[in-house]
């Protein structure tokens, strides 16, 4: 850790922080410099956090060398973590594809969907029980009944299940029905239900909030990891900036990022990643493209009837072309489809 | 409401959705152009959403004329509303300082920092029980044991006290226990908390989210009022832009169009806003001269010492000075301090 | 053109908005609602931007329907269109791979740079020598000199020359020594520069500015096509946001919005969109899968010793080992590399 | 400056790092850490720049301790410049306001603005005669003819003249015309026409540029001290964020941050900072609360008819309001208005 001092701090408030890290039992250094005096710290500087530096009216600046995450970190498991939903293995060598509605709105929409994207050759099934909306007037998704329709379209097309869990209430219904959690990018910070996922025996999907860095992405991760839980996918869905012509702004070279610092699989969502159907395919690529382990797409049978986020979703005819083209894509990143 | 069809757009596909529009009966406008055709809808076109134009494969765009909030909206309510947590009137004529630390630490430290702010002329008392951090390695906060010191200290001093909520299961916790819930930056749109803050009585401090629109922010204080508790403050507090000078980038102008788009009280965290404790009064005058209803302000005993955001906490003293020279701001803003 | 009027806006004030659209020879159509009333305006609505109709004080806001650029517009030409630099067709069945240094550094360094990445397969070279610098102590380029290296190691390897120009008095000079011209982010609303570029006959890349929507570049692009140069290639090279772990955050998504608004060709830079040498090839794929026509990539024969941007330059064996990677993306993209 | 290598990194890379610094003349620091190596540079860390230590294969970050801004830098001049535009003092124990039309056109219209606003009491008068535009097709000002009309008017009020250039090639033209440049945020990085004002005699309005950190706008003013200008006054106009209530995000903790960094005066323009008329004046009384040197207002005598921002102008009769009110504010932040 480097701490720089503010240009007019003292000798005296250099040896107060000074025998302060040396008492954390690290090794302090002393730097004087002509406009400003550094310190440093040479040891386990998660043990500093305690000292909380950064308040110390002299010092204006504290530099940790170190992530603060440390079980989702690649230094402390080198090999790239492969993590199962159901019988779908995710981070290995094959490209996994998640695809289905936004919403679970009925059986039939469920079971129809299902059957087009298994055909297509998807081989999971994405659909939200419990939705987080915008608006207290929209939609707010199916419930229990949401989760039950899922299970049985499970069980006929035999796609392992992901979908969303709101509210730590809830974490023994979702582990009960479905094969994975998806936490959305809204509960990305919701460090309660985080806990509770981490105590919890099936795997997270856990997706960036809009306003989140790579780094607070892997220290949400680090709540589910800390608890017990290691099965974790990180998923980027976009992010909010000032581009007004699609929803969010993909960063597609998050997969690059959390490859480096992470053992943990990626995956991307063209879907909320654009807000575009017609960008959905070519991003879907792009990502195979660039590294990641998978995508979650959405499709529903009938988009202009979808109850959310229709305009975004594709048609199962599609999703099957964009399966056919995906194929040299995914083979080129050396990933069987 | 505006649909604007893609240039291929058939007069079959206009059809079909002016016939939609008019069977939820609203008075549907047929606009063709030379190079784009344009329906209009006449009426309340919330009813429209229900028909989910934005998913239907002719739309280019659907341009909504109103807002998708109501209970909070000025034009339901021309006057502006007057919240009063305990016997603190927020959003009339008073200008409301609410200080207190980031969280509550031990009684020694609350009951300190409350006589502080309290002989320096504040309002009210703020200090976290559970404190969401984003590391799991972090002080997560006393809990309910906090809630207890927050009640004794609200005794000693008669300050009322504002506190986070961050999971439903607090929330008949919290309500016992506190004068205020205060919902986070990152539960902004935890819409299961904000469903059952709605149902509860007391006032709710509602957060600003890093990367919430205003819109947003009223949106979701339109879940607690649809519930039926009227008793909101909006607060911004930052949001997250490409400056790294500043914790957050704290939004101003806030102030002007929540009071034009909402008839509830707004308040201002200089502290959370910039993440630096030089920074916070000036903020703090700017609030008060934007016409903000108050600020929310960490105050420690001891930055130094602080279990989290020292960084940002003044001390006692400097909170003191804040007291005195906010005076004529608030005076020449119409206020009484 | 829609124009959404205030609430207590009166029917005279709507009256008198409704006649002036009249007397510019567009239809107004008048829409009143219960809460809102709105005016239409059809026909040519570019003629309308004369009323300066948002300056109205009865005017809430207005939204145009079309497009505000013409030239560049997908409607007004659509087919893609392929440009030239020398003998290299930007736009058609090709990926176009234009690499070099950032900065022209000496004869030395460019025409061992220009010759490896000509061995590895590129078709054109870049290097600049008028390089914007953020601080004026840095390297500012070697201006005609690095001009006349170029020239003189395009005539060595046959490989098309881009380098940026910065000024207006510059645009002749460049145009003599060099293919095309490169117009930077920070130049990106440099009208003045854009007008002259348009009076020029070489083709201009245009970069997308840091903060620049894809309307704003496409409406850069109609500047120089106003003009009468139609010879221009859009590209992304990262835009500002929130995320630090990137220099920029890379917006593959602009392929998409681009070729859906525009006919010009697109291209990536995957250096400058990342600032990360180890996510400059999967970002480099990735643009191909997106759609992109080519890319930029910086090169440079030892980027330890490299003037400027030397941590995002590859080495000449990684970008040799990039183009024989890309192949299968780009056949697989329907392309030929 | 603090090297931090790469967790691989060899004592030999390491050692070829130390003996880079040690040959600079600077005292190099070696501190072996546990899962990093982390090295040290104490003295004139300006001249490691040249070593481009960044892109070392070896080297993970480079973190300086020191500004690279010096001429602008608070510490190498602590007390507060004072700018004198004509005869108005920015920066001293007044507060400054600038008002005028977004563009000049025409005699008449500048004529009974700049009467208007003199009447009520502003200090300067602006006005653009070269318009940068969005659009090609939008009213481009009226060039040389403008300025000459800004002259004329100057003689008529007697109130100094603050004008834009867009060009190198006006900078004499504007001179000879203004009483100060104006550096719009769209050529905040136009690092040749800053060097070409940098060598002129009158001073310098720099507006922050719409993605640029106070950093940046830090070292565009170093580029103008550098070549012996130091009459720069820093003007703060707001960024471009994700909101899209206001025009741009006004960002008012940049007089905090330019104050702490730097000695130049510091203005705010709420015009552009919001591009919403009625909030204007709220944000132009917290900016003299947050500790600004002045305000930069856009009047028009008929905004209406303006050729330009009308949407954000001030009718004479609002701006003649916000000058009354704004008495208590600056006189509360110590100045005189």
């Amino acid at each position: 850790m480097i701490i720089v001092l503010k240009p007019k701090a003292s000798k005296t408030e250099a040896d107060e922080i000074l025998s302060k890290i040396e008492a954390k039992g690290l090794k302090p250094l002393y730097m004087p410099g002509s406009e400003r005096t550094v310190i440093g710290a040479l040891g386990d500087e998660r043990l500093l956090g305690e000292l909380h530096l950064e308040s110390h009216p002299s010092v204006e600046r504290v530099d940790p060398i170190l992530a603060p995450y440390k079980a989702v970190s690649r230094e402390m498991h080198p090999e790239d973590s492969i993590v199962k939903v159901g019988s779908l293995e995710i981070g290995g060598s094959g490209f996994a594809v998640i695809a289905g509605p936004c919403a679970v709105e009925s059986y039939e929409q469920m079971s129809t969907t299902a059957k087009a994207v298994a055909a297509a050759g998807a081989h999971g099934l994405r659909g939200g029980a419990f939705k987080p909306r915008t608006s207290p007037y929209s939609f707010q998704g199916l419930g229990l009944e949401g989760l039950k329709i899922l299970k049985q379209v499970r069980e006929e097309t035999g796609l392992p299940v992901i979908t969303e869990v709101v509210e730590v209430a809830d974490v023994e219904a979702v582990e009960e029905y479905a094969d994975a959690f998806q936490v959305g990018a809204r509960n990305m910070q919701n460090f309660r239900l985080l806990t509770a996922l981490g105590q919890a025996k099936k795997p997270v999907f856990l997706k960036r909030g809009m306003a989140a860095t790579i780094k607070d992405v892997l220290m949400s991760a680090e709540y589910i990891a800390a608890e017990g839980n290691n099965k974790i996918i990180l998923c980027e869905r976009g992010i909010r900036t000032f581009e007004t012509g699609t929803r969010n702004t993909l960063d597609l070279s998050a997969v690059c990022q959390f490859k480096q610092l992470s053992h943990l699989p990626v995956m991307i969502d063209p879907s909320h990643g654009t807000g575009v159907r017609d960008y959905v395919a070519p991003m879907a690529y792009a990502a195979a493209a660039a590294g990641a382990d998978g995508i979650l797409v959405e499709v529903h049978v009938d988009p202009k009837e979808a109850l959310s986020d229709g305009a975004q979703s594709l048609y199962p005819e599609q999703f099957a072309e964009l399966m056919k083209q995906m194929k040299p894509f995914a083979e080129a990143a050396g990933r069987k489809l």
